[in-house]
Parts: C-alpha cells; sequence; structure tokens
C-alpha cells in the first residue's frame, strides 16, 4: 500500500492516562498551595505528594500488590485525598466504602468488592467490631484518626496511619501501566436489591478531570472553577468521587479543604476562615448550612455551590441565592463517575432577578464536554430538543461504569444499543439546558405520548385541599396506560373536595399549554394516606401493587 | 483468583475519543452561534455541521476512503475548519499544506504525504500548475474560489467546492474507529534538509483539545478562553493546526471569525466589527497589527492574543499592552500539536507595571495539563527548577507526534528514554514558569556547565559600540568547549572597541551574578559581518565550520 500513510499512530512512545499524571503540573506550578484539614492539618501539594509516596510505600510492605482492592472508611480528609491517589497510582483498587449504610450493607459491598484492606477512622471502630466476622477476606486493618490514641476496641490493626506514614519511603515509584486498569470501585444503593457495585478505570477518571476542569472553566461569569478559587467537598468522598473534585482541583492546582464530618457549624467556620469559593452538597446539607448561616449572622456571599443527589428546589435556590451563595445544580449519578450536567447560566441570564435565575439554576444543566446526552421515546428514536418532547435520558460518554460488578442481569438493562439508560426522564431545551420530569419507571405511557406523574403530582398538590398526591400508571385496553391519581384531603381545607373539581383544576392547565389532555386523570381516588420508602418518596411500586391493574 | 476484582474495564461500551466528539454538547447548546469568514459568509454551528456532513459525502463521492490523504491549500477559512473535521471524521487524513513553502518544498511535502486529493483556494491555482507534474499520486482536485467564477488554469478539477456541498447529502454518517487512526498530518521545515512530516492521531486531538481547554479556563483573570470570547486565527491553520484552537473553540462553542490571507486592515475591521477577544500570532505579524493599529487609531483593547513561534521580544510586549492589547507568550512546536505552555499571568502578577507584566509575559510559560515537562543535563539527568538551573526540556504528553514521516533517523533522535527532545534548552523556575535559554546546537558546554549562547550575545549587544554579536562553542582540550564571540562593530559608535572592554564589559554581568565566569569568552573577535539564515538568525552551523575548530 505505497500510497497510504500508516493508519495508526504506534504505542511506542504512548502515554497513558493514569491517575499520577494529574500531578505533573500542579507539582511544578503550586508546589506550596495548600490542602487543609480542619483545624487539624496543612500540608502543601509538594508534602502531600510525598505522603502518598510514603502511603504506597507503607501499603506495599504490607503485602498490597496491584491485584488487590484498598478499602477507606472515613470522613472527608486528607488522608482520604492520599488514598484517592496512592491507592490507583499503585495499580490497586481503591473502594470508597459509604459508611452511611447500615452495618449489614456495609459488610455486604466490602465483602462483594473483595476488599482486602481497609483504613479506618477510629469512629468506625465499633461498627466495625460487630460486622468483623462478615468480612473473612480483610487480611489487613490501617487504623485512623484524629485523637492521640486512636480506639481500636477488640479489633487487630497492623498499624496506624501516621505511624505507617512516617516508617515508609516517600520514593515509591509509580509504575506505567495499561490505563484501562480500574482505579475505584463504590456501591449505590436503588430502591430494592442489595447495594451494586460499579467501578472506574484510570482513563476514565483522567478524561473526567480533565473534560470537569474544561467545563468549569469554559463558564464565563456564573459557575466556573479556576486557579483562584478554593475549594472543600460537602458531598462525601465515599459518594461518587465527590463529584471528582478532588482530583479536578489536584489537577488545577487550587487550595482544598477537607472538613471531616460534616458538621455545619464546623462547615461556616472552614468557609470563613479558609475562604471557601467552591463546594457542593445535597439540598438537605443546603437547608442546614443555611440555616445555621441565618443563626450566626454568617454571609455566605462569593460562594459556589453545586446542588446534586436530588432536584434543588426552587424556593430553597431563592432562599440561598438571598444569602449570597451562588447556588446550580448539576445532574450526575454513581454510574457516571458523576459528572453529566452542569447548570451553568450564561451571562446574558445572569439578570439579578432571583426568580428567573432560579428558573435555570435549578434545571439539570448543561452536558459537559464529550458528553453525548440524548433523549430516546420508547421505541429508542432520538427525540428533538425542542423544550417539550420527553424522552428518557441515555448517554455515552468516556466515564461511564461499564457495569455492575458481578450482576450481568443489571449490567445488561443498564446498556442498550450501545448508550447506557439513566432511567430519568427529561426535556432539553433549544438552548441545551436539560430538565429531568421523571423517573422513566413512573412515567405513563398513554396514547402514544409520555406523561409524567410528577408533573401532575405537582399540578394537583398546588390546588388548595390537597394534602398530596401520587399518580401512577394503570393499564389500559386503548391507550395501554392511563394516570390514576391517589390524593390525601387535606383535613382543613380539602373536606368536601371532589374528583370532578381536580379534573377541572387540571383542564385548566391542559388550555394553558402546561400539559396535554393526556394527563388528566381518568380515576381520582381519594386515601387516607400513601405509602412511603425510607427515604421518604412515595412507595410507586407498592401502589402499582395495589392498584396497577385499573 | 477469587480474591481480585476483574482489573481492567472491559470495552464493551467503549468511548473512542474522535474528533466527532467535540460536536455533542457545542450542537446541543449552541447551535445558532457563528462561524464568520471574512465579510463573506456566515454560518451557524449547525449549518457548519451539516455542511461538514456534506464534504464528507462529497469526497465519498469522489472516491476518497479512510485509507486517504486529503491535502487543503488554502487561507483562514469555514473551508478549512469544515476540512478539519470533514476529514478525519471520515476516517482519512488531513495535510493541512503550508502554502508559504517555496513551490518545489509544497510538491515535496505533498507527494510525501502520498496525499491523493486536494482542495485548492484558487489563489495557488498558478503555483500548482508550475509543480503538477511532480505530483503523481493526486489523482483529485477540488477548487474553491472566494470569486463568482473560479480560475481553474490548465488543470482538471473534479468540481467546485461549493458546488459538491451543494450536491452532497449532510446525512454522513461518521462511524466509530480506533482512536488511534491518523487524523493530521504536516511538515516543518528546519535548518537543514528537506521538510519533515508530523502526524496525529484522533485521541491525541481530541485530548490536545480538551487540555487546551481546561488550561484556559483555570486562569483566574488573565489568559483565559471563555463561552464569551470571540475567536480569530492569525496564526495560519496549515501551520501546528493553528495551536489546535479551531478545535478548542468549537469546543468550547464560542463564535469563530476566520479572516483568510491576513491582511492587516483587513484583521483590524474583523477584530472591531465582529468583536473579536481571542486570537493568537507570530511576533512579525503582531508588530504589523500594532502598527496598522496606531495608523488607524483604532483601539484593541479587550484583545487576549498569545504569541508563538518565535521569542516574544519584552519590548514588542510593552507596546502591545500599551495599545490595550493583553499579550502573552505560548511555547509549542509542531512536533507537539503545538501546545505545551501558555505564560498565563497569576492574579497576584497582574501588578499593571508594564515591565514587570512583560518579564512573565514574555516567558515560555505554565505547562498545560497532562504535560510531563522537564530539565535534563548532558547526562539525562533531571535538572531542579531552580529558575537557575538550565536543561534540556524533554517532554512526555498526550499529544506528541511519534516520530517524522519515513525519517527513522530523525525519529530515533527525536525521542531518548522514553521522553522527546525539543532540542531547547530552559530554565524553569519555583514559581513553575519555563523560559527559554537557547537552542541545545548552539548551547556551549564548559567544565560541565552549560552557557547559553543567547544571552552572551544579548549582553554583548547592550554594549554601546557593538552592532550585533554572535556566540559559538569552540573545541577546547580542557573544559570541552569554550566560548567564542564574533563582533560586528557599530560604525559610529565602535569604531575604538577593544575585546579587553567588552571582556570588562561581561565581567561586570558575572559579578553581578547575570552569568557565570564560564559565559566569557576567550576570545573575541572582530568581523564586518555575519552570516544569516534565509530567516534572518545568525548561521551558526558556518560560523563554527569556520570558526570551530578553536
Amino acid at each position: 500500500m505505497t500510497g497510504k500513510l500508516m493508519q495508526v499512530v504506534s504505542s511506542a512512545h504512548s502515554y497513558p492516562l493514569l491517575i499520577k499524571q494529574l500531578w505533573h503540573t500542579t507539582l511544578q506550578q503550586a508546589p506550596d498551595q495548600v490542602i487543609v484539614y480542619r483545624d487539624i492539618a496543612r500540608f502543601t501539594y509538594r508534602e502531600l505528594r510525598e505522603r502518598i509516596g510514603r502511603l504506597a510505600s507503607a501499603l506495599e510492605r504490607l503485602g498490597v500488590d496491584a491485584g488487590d482492592t484498598v478499602g477507606v472508611l472515613d470522613w472527608d480528609s486528607n488522608r482520604f485525598l492520599e488514598a484517592y491517589f496512592a491507592v490507583p497510582m499503585m495499580g490497586a483498587v481503591l473502594q470508597t466504602v459509604n459508611v452511611r449504610l447500615s452495618p449489614e450493607q456495609i459488610a455486604y459491598t466490602i465483602d462483594h468488592a473483595n476488599t482486602s484492606v481497609l483504613l479506618v477512622n477510629d469512629e468506625f471502630v465499633p461498627m466495625l467490631e460487630g460486622i468483623r466476622q462478615q468480612l473473612p477476606k480483610i487480611r489487613t486493618l490501617i487504623v485512623m484518626s484524629d485523637r492521640t490514641v486512636p480506639q481500636t476496641g477488640g479489633l487487630t490493626f497492623a498499624g496506624e496511619y501516621e505511624d505507617l506514614l512516617r516508617g515508609a519511603s516517600p520514593g515509591y515509584d509509580f509504575p506505567d501501566f495499561d490505563e484501562n486498569r480500574l482505579a475505584t470501585t463504590f456501591y449505590t444503593t436503588g430502591t430494592s436489591g442489595p447495594p451494586k457495585g460499579v467501578s472506574f478505570s484510570h482513563r476514565q477518571l483522567v478524561l473526567h478531570s480533565l473534560a470537569e476542569m474544561a467545563f468549569l472553566g469554559a463558564a464565563a461569569k456564573q459557575g466556573r472553577l479556576c486557579r483562584d478559587d478554593v475549594y472543600m467537598p460537602i458531598t462525601p468522598m465515599f459518594h461518587a468521587h465527590a463529584w471528582g473534585l478532588p482530583w479536578t482541583a489536584t489537577l488545577s492546582g487550587v487550595k482544598q479543604v477537607y472538613p471531616g464530618r460534616y458538621d455545619p457549624a464546623v462547615l461556616l467556620k472552614l468557609i470563613k476562615t479558609e475562604g471557601v469559593t467552591f463546594t457542593h452538597c445535597v439540598p438537605t446539607i443546603l437547608q442546614r448550612l443555611l440555616a445555621a448561616a441565618a443563626a450566626a449572622d454568617t454571609d455566605l456571599t462569593g460562594l459556589k455551590m453545586v446542588i446534586g443527589g436530588s432536584e434543588l428546589p426552587k424556593a430553597l435556590a431563592r432562599q440561598a441565592l438571598a444569602l449570597g451563595v451562588d447556588v446550580f445544580a448539576g445532574y450526575g449519578m454513581s454510574e457516571s463517575a458523576p459528572l453529566l450536567c452542569l447548570s451553568q447560566v450564561r451571562s446574558a441570564d445572569l439578570s439579578g432577578d432571583p426568580e428567573a435565575e432560579a428558573e435555570i439554576r435549578t434545571r439539570a444543566g448543561l452536558a459537559a464536554p464529550l458528553v453525548d446526552l440524548r433523549l430516546v421515546d420508547a421505541g429508542r428514536n432520538e427525540v428533538p430538543p425542542d423544550g417539550k418532547t420527553q424522552g428518557e435520558i441515555v448517554l455515552r460518554a468516556p466515564w461511564l461504569t461499564q457495569g455492575y460488578i458481578g450482576n450481568a442481569d443489571a449490567s445488561d438493562e443498564l446498556w442498550v444499543g450501545g448508550y447506557m439508560r439513566t432511567g430519568d426522564v427529561g426535556i432539553i431545551g433549544p438552548d441545551g439546558y436539560l430538565r429531568i420530569v421523571d423517573r422513566i419507571k413512573d412515567v405513563i405511557k398513554t396514547g402514544g405520548e409520555w406523561v409524567s406523574s410528577l408533573q401532575i403530582e405537582d399540578l394537583l398538590s398546588q390546588r388548595e385541599g390537597v394534602s398530596e398526591a401520587a399518580v401512577i400508571g394503570v393499564k389500559d385496553e386503548q391507550w395501554g396506560e392511563r394516570p390514576l391519581a391517589l390524593v390525601v384531603r387535606d383535613e382543613r381545607t380539602g373536606r368536601d373536595l371532589t374528583d370532578t373539581q381536580l379534573k377541572a383544576h387540571l383542564k385548566g392547565f391542559v388550555e394553558a399549554g402546561v400539559i396535554s389532555k393526556y394527563g388528566i386523570p381518568d380515576t381520582i381516588l381519594f386515601v387516607e394516606a400513601l405509602p412511603k420508602t425510607s427515604v421518604g418518596k412515595f412507595n410507586k411500586n407498592e401502589l402499582r401493587h395495589q392498584y396497577g391493574s385499573g
């Protein structure tokens, strides 16, 4: 083939995308920038990088090799950050153990991940004592503590974290290896069944870090992270990599603050004393933080905050804006490492009007660079981004879990036709912003249209006299499914409420173009109470079981 | 191995890093943003993406397949941008032909790249007619023109660009393929020998784009590119991918302006009428642009400009700053795709003092994310980033050419011990900024120290009475090499200048700690004139040939 160029680049001088590569520019350009752990410790990047070398040397001495999984049970700390790097950089896999699960679930995830070494904050020693017997694969325990003398209970530890680091060499030579090697694993809990394990490779996490940095940097005025920012997580590092920001912040060379267990008073103090400008949390924490700030009369102006985990209510967004918090929603999931979207506000939309801005800031947002995010209908055909048409959100991105560990069935359901299913139903506007309208399993497919149960519930709830409303789909010969509403009357104002009144109420929204006429339930039943899940959501599985046959 | 997690991620749902992936978010989030070509054409991103599909369909109809190389001869245009995407996205290789080379060199590069299809701006038809016989592998010519009727001379064209696009389908289905497939090739001219071809894969260019976006976004106040910017290249698209910014700007979804052939009046007009805020060029163009702006009394405030290609003189930087241009240097090379460093000024250093800022803005800069940039001594040991120790700059990065096409010897010299040699000698400060001090072949190795010939030349030139000074290394039994200076006296002020005076002058700099005592040449010769290369630099090869035996 003399007429052709060699078509594929040789890999003689290849550069694998490994987590260790995130350090090159930071060590050179920001060696003296600091990482803060509460009021307990401060390290420069140079020192932290040395500690990462020491941690790897210590783990190696304890017999950890590239085939092992090392779990961490800790609140957000410099130690956790050190493990975020050292464990994958030596070729092992980091399990970020969700310490908020029940002891039984924690034992399940540790055993299921085949984890053999645990780094344990001594706060969790009593809990760990209770499940030690269920962890036959654990061969090494390392204790970590903020106390002078760690509590060890009846457990046998191979050493104390700081002791081990002191005795180990900082000069661990982190090798090159296949960028597709696994780096991390953690577990996600659904509404049913045991926790499911997701996992991510070095390549995926490096690309996630780089794209997150690019995405946050592209914002002109609102929603950016730059070299002058100070980062602090308030989404736990054991949950979906804390948005991947510990890596992205390190790659960016910014000051970082780790707050330990989330105590609103400590968080507020760190925000003020360390000058934190960028963080992320769930709505509940935001609420607690705002209450604490109001009580302490703390001004939060200049604090950028990404909200994820569950929907950011508009009222909460307005409340945060009023206190100076530059709040905006994000969209991501455990299966996506997690970054997918951020609701950065474009410069032209920074009107200063809280109502208008809250409308944008509470959307799921704009997709991150390289994320191929589409909406598809039930036949898996793409639907247009017209701000009206609903579809299930499906994805391709360079950082999606390839499946659930040891769960072929769930993995098969996760990926369809080369795209990962999110299970969420959304609308994309002509401006590119995604809004989430429902979970796919709660959407009602009727007459070829998708009706959002959440939207109908929301509209019903707005009617005086309604305390709560749940909407489910029931089978229908002609339409496939039809919505059925279950309404709890308000004791004071709703005693005489009728289904005819509620249908008339909804009809108003049909005429206003808010919902389609298919959205009006044929049947509205009044009930005394609605069954809820452990996190306070309607238990629709149970409702469908009770009422689903129509 | 029941105790181990599966260690490598399966590639069942892999996401190859392909140039087509740069379009996902832009098409969704900025479909109506515009790409401007002079005062000739305007397209939205949606339209441009359609034209990319049409171009691929048209090329396919003309027999282009994934094994072919397609060359472009054009000034900066939307057409060139379309080819930047369409050609690699269909799996073919894009050759960006350097139209500033001599016709013989152009013929050499086209033939050497095995290019079979050429897209030709009709301005180059007369030149192409002259070399057509030297291009036996070219089987298809397509003409492009800004005129109503393109000039075709005696050449046979398969069609006119706009005609072909009109007749082709926008719905080309760009396939997935191996991300290591070649995407581009272009040629670099050195001081000797024929042009050398470098080449880059999809993976390399996607990573280059993402890292460039992240790097530009990380800057807090100075030297950033964000969603509100308007981009225009003034480094040709045929030269080192115009810093890769056409891809990065597209990935960022910003407005883009393509100025055609560089005419200072047109450039100034586009900057003002289209609101250009971000560009890049070589010092010579900056000089011409500043002169034109001064003559036309045009205010350039707010224009960010990266300077590359050759060193940005401090005086020119100050002049640009005085006219409102936010100028800063970059460092890159053809072999590195090209981005390596940018001299972004940290917020704390934005003093407003032109002298102090010019000192930072003229450095080679800070390395981009993931770039592993080191200095090594003659024994290839790393030297410290202490702001004093010189070393040859060597690199690992995810976007370095793997070698020169069909030139094994030069390729072998390029890569040593897993690192790419730049041939440049630099100093890295404790703040992470790189400064270039010399070319490795011009550095004088004496008594175990490296003396920068450029620095000694600069110091000699500062002495009254010196018109020009060149310094080379000559062999020395005891010291390895010793510097020898060749000085041209200034006709007016330097008639009585002696070598003793010049040595005393240099001794002052030794005492001030600016240079080491080894930097004072043993021999200073006065000559009538110094030999120069075609680009006006001292011809040191010739000087070494004449004087090198000492």
